[in-house]
């Protein structure tokens, strides 16, 4: 039984019925979108993670990819990184590990991690097979769909999946003549695998298999964006969309066989073609949960990419994109460190609100918030303020003398007091 | 003879034919605006600065408020804040200072300053009638305006007024009931003065006294915000849009005396009121240049609020804001200190680029700078990157070790590499 099966059956499981709770929507809202596929709630029993429902309607999530690579691999580092990504308020946690020994990995930040946890299998599929037979595109087929199992038996919540990357839209991409032609990964290592055996994508080919799979674990699949553009001159193209529409057909597939499904997004675009990209997903998929990267809106501010990336999430956001995925100060230069993890993801929970508060979601913290400031209630701000650590460290390091109810930006020209003793005082 | 009413005449100044050049759009268009006012040149001939265009068509420019207060005040920091404003990249400075010798700040800072200078003159004449007549409600109507012609005789380029600050909008804010009434320093000066002597704004009474004054130093007007929105529950209201009728008649006043003149904006505001509000403006003040401070997209992130109006500013810009005031990680919190200087004009750079990108202007940086990521050209990376010591730092702090032409993210993994050696070698 999956989270969809069940919706489909009008049984809301403890789950739905939580997620309900926490969004404060009806739950026979909550119920009827999971039985569409427009909501999932990501939840292999075997890790049992709180209950987080990303899709329509619902506040906004944020994701954290945290992992080592086959150039630094520090188990201890991970684990912080896992711990500061919750603490700092994540939905979700992505453990995109390439290095060391995975599954020792996997299993101990699945440990730990107590919000969905989500992977990407044909990145273990890959490694092992550089060891096992020299190269990524020697990998078998059954070794792909035995890392999906694999993991899933290990307790993965959601699981990306790059059955978009086919023979179809490989020959679209060669069309295309981007200028970066591809920056994921995963679809890195599929559009070789087609390339190199002339075959087509297992994971597209045999996507019943995936689908049987991820039923039995309640695995939700991530349908991962392959050709998802790396350059703002690359957004929005045919190779993209074709993807796109190949992504949409198995969004359906999925759904007829109980099996929760998301679909992934860009990537590098500028501002005014997110929109367009957001709405035609919607429409593509039949209103499917959309999982972004960004969209980072330049391509040239590296050492800011969480900054880029949050300015298209909020958009994304406000227009419709679900899920977030976190962008860190280290993207496109290094495996992020463990502050890089926290800048990240406060990063994108700022943008995730912004995007909520533009949807009329959640009001109600900013108003307390500016009725604690109207009150120069410097505790009460803290309480309520996205990280409180940095904000009382400000104030810490420049404290006001002359008046400590201000601060030393104006001090005793305090605009808030000025107006409390002239306009409040008046009339 | 100001930048405008040469312009009325069809005379293009050195400044104006280097804004054309700067911004690669023909002379005509460009003299054409700035005889109807809808871009603006900031340019006394005193100080005379380099030639930054800012309106219509233009790029999105970045203005970096620094300066003391009352409660924290050191020349030497102020300096450094200046010069590390625009070392980063800022298109004006402005001088907020309200603490210590303001004139003989305001001259060391001008003397160092080569881009745009501004002001809040009525700082200067608060500051010194809490001195000499021991509050700000008295300060007298003269020295108001000798405060102005006094920063203009120094050099200063353009400076805020708050004429929108009068008998009738104070009404209609009082009217509003906002949760937090006015967080506008100099618009709550003028408010307390004009209920505490029931007299009109001397700015707005006499306001032909003020063009006559800006005429004569070809100061640029900032029509000034006083009602800007404090908190995302107060964005968009009456008390905000009275204020901006009132301002968009003295605009038209400004531009028929020959004055240059920009409208200053929010403020807080949830990200769905940003593209109404600038349309607005722009309708009402028949296209004046915009100024706008954020607009900040939440509340409850102080420490982030560079971030937080970097949002706001993208959307801003690409929506028709010309110059976008920065907001440093410290505002709410404290004085912004020399490295908050730099996050703040950093983020609203990033911010300004994202619109220019998204209007369709200078794209070929992102292109050229993502030719070379497809070619894994590090040092052309760095030069052509809007930070590049930060973005050194991050790949000097974790180098790649086995493929030094990759990053630590992906190593010998890294999807460039991939595509180059299959789709590029294959079909």
């Amino acid at each position: 039984m999956t989270q969809l099966s069940d919706a489909k059956k009008g049984v809301a499981t403890e789950q739905i019925k939580s997620v309900a709770k926490a969004e404060k929507i009806d739950l026979a809202v909550v119920l009827r979108r999971v039985a569409e596929g427009k909501i999932v709630v990501p939840h292999n029993p075997i890790h049992s993670p709180k209950a987080v429902g990303i899709g329509k309607g619902l506040r906004v999530k944020v994701n954290a990819n945290i992992g080592t690579s086959m150039e630094h691999c520090n188990l201890g580092e991970e684990i912080k990184k896992a711990k500061v990504a919750v603490e700092s308020g994540t939905h979700a946690v992505m453990d995109l590990s390439t290095g060391g020994n995975l599954d020792e990995i996997r299993l101990s930040l699945l440990k730990m991690v107590d919000v969905p946890f989500g992977t990407v299998p044909v990145y273990q599929a890959a490694v092992e097979s550089i060891d096992k037979h020299g190269s990524i595109v020697d990998m078998t087929e059954d070794e792909i769909f035995n890392a999906f199992e694999k993991q899933a038996k290990q307790g993965v919540d959601f699981a990306v999946a790059h059955v978009g990357v086919t023979k179809q839209s490989v020959e679209r991409l060669r069309k295309q003549h981007r200028l970066i032609p591809m920056v994921s990964r995963g679809g890195a290592f599929h559009m070789a695998w087609i390339l190199h055996n002339e075959e087509e994508n297992p994971l597209y080919k045999n996507f019943d298999y995936l689908l049987e799979i991820a039923k039995e674990y309640d695995l939700t699949l991530s349908l991962g964006d392959g050709m998802r553009s790396g350059a703002i001159y690359d957004s929005n193209d045919r190779a993209k969309f074709q993807e796109l529409l190949i992504i949409g057909e198995l969004v359906e597939k999925a759904r007829k066989a109980g099996v929760q499904a998301m679909v992934e997004g860009p990537g590098h675009m500028p501002l005014n073609h997110i929109r367009a990209n957001i709405e035609i997903m919607k429409t593509v998929t039949k209103e499917a949960p959309y999982f972004v990267l960004g969209p980072l809106v330049t391509d040239i501010a590296p050492g800011y990419d969480h900054f880029v990336a949050g300015i298209g999430g909020a958009l994304a956001g406000y227009y419709g994109a679900d899920f977030l995925c976190y962008v860190t100060p280290a993207e496109h230069l290094s495996l992020p460190g463990v502050d890089d993890v926290r800048q990240g993801v406060v990063a994108a929970r700022i943008a995730a609100h912004a995007a909520d508060l533009a949807r009329g979601i959640d009001r109600n913290v900013d108003k307390e918030f500016s009725q604690a400031r109207e009150n120069l209630d410097w505790n009460k701000m803290f309480k309520l303020c996205i990280d409180p650590v940095k904000a009382k460290e400000y104030r810490k390091n420049r404290p006001p003398h002359e008046d400590p109810s201000t601060c030393t930006m104006c001090g005793k020209l305090c605009a808030i007091k000025i107006v409390n003793e002239y306009l409040r005082n008046s009339g």
